[in-house]
């Protein structure tokens, strides 16, 4: 059933202009500034945009969803998780796959994405983690990449002795990872300085969530991009840092970024909106601020959206990892932080969150929040123009939503299959109001209302050499 | 006369597509993949750009035609200019106005504007310099901007007592222009510092070309950014670092960026692929060399263009200044380097010199160099949509451009009226064949081949709130 | 008299050791482990410093005393100035010569030295300001150089139209200081940028001393200092920036010497252990803490003690300015903030407040406490080794300090003639027990016990070539 | 025999004056503007120091004498070593104790003293390096610190899987170190990247010494101090880059200063006179200047001058490592660089070297000259005031220096056991004409004139708590 969007100010990245949009099988075909229509197939779901913007459907190009976490795995998957992302406006999400050491790549890309397929309602991808770099694990890493379309890996140099590469891995990853034209997404964190850490706060008796943030304060992450940079510098892999928190990380990124290294830096809700006050919160309820690299100091907000506003942060993701609060943060971290699983779930608040605390406070304007929920992901991961625009011929996934609708954040609300909102109250300005998907219309305000099942895994071309 | 474009690869900032383009009018009317040729007005003129590239017209936000300097004259007018443009694939340039300390300002506008008018074949608009402050100035500027659509103002932190402005004027204009909602282009080298330093070496007898470059060293630029920027925060101003030639000056404004400045930064294309050494060949040829800032060491070009590829630079300009070398940079710089006339022109080359040393050298993919040769100067000086890009409603200023041509620079083929070419017997590859203002073909293969002063002036709205 | 200070442990800039010191005339002429009382000469007084400190004399290389300020005058004259520093432990006072613009440097001088002949009690020498540069002017700062002995220049960037050179005069200033190897001490913080932030604030009706500090936030001292080390950068001249307030303004003077520059911090006490919270209090107290550079966010002091314990910061003056609360802070400030006279009166309090906030809390140790407080002025300004170190041919300023004595500050024990102790209820650890001057006890347990107007002035020969 | 030093311009870090020095036994006893030599001991030698420079004896924080290094040995022993050293004003020494991966820290101690206890004619010291953590290793790191008074460690973050230590063991030995007070000195290249660059040019054919700096540019280098200082943030030890040779890795270490970091940096004689064209010599002759971190390019000489005469480099060593060019660094790295032994042998060489470059350049006076090659080498590890000063009671270990005797550095002088001296025919202005160890004069005229094994263990006190 074709679809026409009417009367609606579509905003790209780059754009923003009164137009309609018609819709015809999965893709935008027309795009002009009056459609008529009575001219059009009598069929066609006609949607009243009058006073709506209408905006590429948003990327989450860091969201994890099938997540074993220390002997326990996060709470959606992929039926709930789309709901929740449909429902906050997202249509696209690129998922972590987080093998263990021991996996075989091939065998976790196929368990990721059998998980997927059938299940997602959102279009989907996924970076490639990489925690082993034997032969066999560089041979099927090759098969991933050239048979299955998946074009960017993940590295960890956090996480010390299950997901962290030795150097010299590293920088063969690195290495192959420029020979393939991959990006190479990375978690940067000194793995031995948080273990270090983690093990003289709590032998000191400090072992509520409070002390998260200072054993992994903002040096180990800025020593972990910095480390991650030299490695680029050398082999010159295009890099991509992602939910980087603070300025000090920042600016690792940029001084390599001044001697010519290719870095993305990624932001992620969290760090935009909450600091680490939250996770301080009395009565252990601070375990639901719990994630990694830490909330940090409220001082570091205005810095990265200083940077964003700038477009030397490229991205804005979530790293929805959706842990329950109480059979999970708080009945696996209650004796010691560091068994807190990692996580702030906002795949469905994120967009909201941004309009509202970055939009409509006036740090960025409604073509960088494009640019930086949707087109550069799909710039950067080899999407473009399928996705991340709206354009003749790109995929008809459209958000038309409501800048001025004002609503609630609340648990009740939320489609995350977890127990807890850690925004629970928080006041909003702007709501989706439609969301497609490939033409059909998987979300209305804030229902999902689609066809579970119906997304797509996305192969994706090498662009990175 | 309609035109087809047919075949070609058309490139924006943002794509790369298989794409024809219709033009009707002076505005582009389709956008298609495969347009019929035998379906449009007969008397549609078809341009077969099988092979080449297609372009949105370039635009030169930095150019000075008329150009009163030290009692003598810039040889070029706004027909030669508009030829030299032209040839080179530019079809829109900004000029300085750049009145005397005691001219009125709208006296000032009006005769730039009338110099233009009527002689132009390039469409044009202004940046209005600021040069005094009084009430009187305030009222025109005010007219100006709002009357006459002239969104941005140029001042100098150089030029001591000729062109700068107090610390009270410029915060006053800072203020106005945040008020206005005009963007503040600036010329960022301490003025104080250089008349003191050229007048030291001048008494050292240090009177030659090669003295100019240490008679305002790095620092001094980056003084004037840090002034710059520091006025700017104070009064929430949006600046513009026009020419900007080191790592010092542009390090100075990716610092102020941190702060929260709305900073943006030019770079253009002499510092880009010439250096000091240049500036020191002997029997006074270095003066071909000479502009402000001057040619650096260099190690700052890879600098630039890192930080281009990053698009922490957002545009690439030429400040395109035509004086003679025989007749006015030798006969009046002779004695001593502080009178040689300042300038190196390359509006015609600017181009063809970023395609060889940035695109095809790999510095710089193609988007980047759209971006930064065309749609970042509309963007940012309120001409976009109409100007920067493809697409249907904006004007038809398109360069089809052959990539493979190989050519050599040299004052023969110059449509500048002056009598050196800077870059002389420099090889380069790909060069424009066609080039359209408002659908109209202005030049072929380099050659002008449109009717003079058909160009008009651009009003443009402040968007810099 | 002669003089013994037996069994204390004297602590120099570089060293820690128990010994005996013997003062006969003026000077040190005796330094050994162990002097028997019974073989010196029996008029000798001896003073028992078993377990007490003995440092050499403290230097204030900043302070104000005669000084007219907007149309009122600082409340000290020398002798209540002396006896402030000589109960605080301070043993010479590096005044500023502050003419007016149109004043003679050497009326202002002999004025200035007038002042302090015969009414100081320690001894002392002046910072010579440059408000002027016409040819009259610089050849009397020739003579007081070459003549009587002053080796330093004060110039101004702040305080605009009354003492800012301009950029022509500062150039000259700096060449001239650089011939005849005089450092230049200088207040950083961009004239222009102030006067217009006042005339904003004020006119938004932003007039309490609260918004003293956001009229001349971090930038503008950061650009301050960039602009003065620029021209020194060109000139070759020694700079010394003086009371640097922040992390912005250190980091651009940290930045010009990576670049060869030879620029000298001070920090202030104030600076160091009070924030702009104080200058916030209410009912208009906020006055009593109103000084330039303002008070600042808290968390520069942190940085400003690591640097001063890398001895990045050279030296701990105090910029003394006794200007009394109600009748003059008050008094003309009551309407806006700009009319506040500026200063923080400690000139007694700094020992004190270092050795309890710096040495005690671990920020610094004792020999950089000696160094910042002492030595080092003496050896950036000419006076060492006369002054600023225990050996035997110097001075014999001496101060017995005990480190364990607790102790309130408090306006009752306050020599200086104002009417407020902006650290009124500060509770100390550690306090001077005998101070002398040239071997003559001056101050004994806070209390002066010497003769008025016994100090003298100090001829410094040039050492910055 | 007493010696009397008459007629000398003494000169410190602190002070420069005309003094007499008479030694009794092993320490300096007096020191007086004029010692009557006929009322001294009649056996007392005299050394007539009129015109000449009588500085502290010179300490070399980082020298390798017996040193195991992939199969082979460095030349010296501590007979050799200590005369190269004495000929060149040098009387302490530390050496580094460089055990195997598998060695105890207890034996190695023992085998590095036994060979230098007997055979050294300088005193000495050691930096005990930590190569291994297990627990024997920490109880006997203990006893070297507490029983034997080695009050210094060693890590590498270079030379993987031989030398370096994992995260873990790091950050518990800097942990240790904090808790005895002993500081750290680090080797801060990235042992990984390095392995890994070396492997990727060797591969490519690129197997010559002029490929050992791109094997390990100054971001490898960079990213060592980044990762030491972030490890030394968390564990709150103390720590000591050495020979730091590029404005990278400095600017690193300042950085971490800024953040409160207690970090020392030092300077080695090659990097400040010496630079990457050295090592790109023909016919291998660059493998004689093959040391790491390697000589860099020319630029970063000027940066680390000027960080000197900032003193924000606190010392200037050599890390002398003496191997044979041909036998050695010829034969064992012809077919690839990896191979070569590392080191430019220079602790004869280092005092003159400095002396013509830095101090008669004017790069750094007398007192930084003294600073850096003595004073603070001794501050730093617990040798002061015995050592590093003039002053009653230290060690009488002297150097009476003719500032203007010219010479010419030349194998033929070296005492060192190598077959190439790195400077030969390197004019030099100045040279020592007496030097002497605890009162006995072991060289004059760079003879070695004294008694072989003389020379003697310094115990030393932790001070870094």
């Amino acid at each position: 059933m074709p679809l026409l969007i009417k009367g609606g100010r579509v905003i790209t990245a780059t754009d923003d202009q009164r137009l309609d949009i018609y819709c015809e099988g999965e893709t935008i075909t027309r795009l002009e500034p009056d459609i008529d229509p009575a001219a059009v197939d009598p069929k066609t779901e006609i949607i009243d945009a009058a006073g709506k913007l209408v905006f590429p459907g948003f990327i989450d190009p860091h969201v994890h969803i099938h997540l074993p976490f220390m002997g326990t795995h996060a709470r959606d998957d992929w039926a709930s998780a789309s709901r929740a992302a449909l429902a906050g406006g997202t249509t696209t999400l690129i998922e972590m796959i987080c093998p263990g050491p021991d996996d075989e790549p091939m065998t976790a890309f196929e368990d990721w994405r059998s998980r997927a397929e059938g299940t997602a309602s959102v279009d989907f991808t996924f970076h490639m983690s990489v925690v082993r770099f034997d032969e066999l694990a560089q041979r099927q890493l090759r098969q991933i990449v050239n048979d299955h379309g998946i074009a960017s890996f993940k590295v960890f140099l956090a996480y010390k002795g299950a997901l962290d590469l030795s150097d010299a891995d590293l920088f063969a990853c690195l290495s192959l990872a420029k020979e393939l034209g991959v990006i190479v997404t990375a978690h940067c964190e000194n793995a031995g300085a948080i273990d270090a850490m983690q093990a003289k706060l709590v032998s000191e008796g400090k072992t509520g969530p409070e002390f998260h943030e200072p054993s992994r304060p903002t040096c180990v992450e800025g020593d972990g991009v910095t480390h991650l940079a030299t490695m680029a510098q050398l082999t010159g892999a295009h890099i991509y840092c992602v939910h980087t928190s603070c300025d000090e990380a920042v600016n690792a990124a940029l001084a390599a970024r001044r001697r010519g290294v290719n870095i993305w830096i990624e932001a992620v809700a969290p760090h935009l909106v909450l600091d680490k006050t939250y996770a301080e919160l009395p009565e252990f309820e601070g375990a639901k601020y719990v994630m990694s690299p830490p909330l940090r100091d409220k001082s570091n907000q205005a810095f990265l959206w200083n940077q964003l506003r700038a477009r030397a942060i490229s991205t804005i993701g979530t790293d929805h990892a959706p842990f329950d609060f109480e059979a999970q943060k708080k009945a696996l971290g209650r004796d010691a932080f560091p068994k807190i699983p990692n996580g702030i779930p906002s795949v469905q608040e994120r967009i909201d969150l941004i309009h509202t605390h970055g939009v409509l406070s006036g740090r960025i304007d409604y073509q960088t929040f494009v640019d930086a929920c949707s087109t550069q992901a799909a710039r950067i991961f080899g999407l473009y123009p399928r996705k991340g625009t709206i354009r003749v011929g790109s995929d008809a996934d459209l958000v038309v939503y409501d800048p001025n609708k004002k609503h609630t954040l609340a648990h009740k609300a939320s489609h995350s299959n977890v127990d807890y909102n850690a925004f629970e109250g928080w006041e909003m300005t702007g709501k989706s109001e439609f969301v497609t998907v490939r033409g059909k219309i998987q979300a209305r305000n804030g229902q999902f209302v689609g066809e579970t099942g119906t997304g797509r895994l996305l192969k994706r071309k090498p662009t990175h050499f």
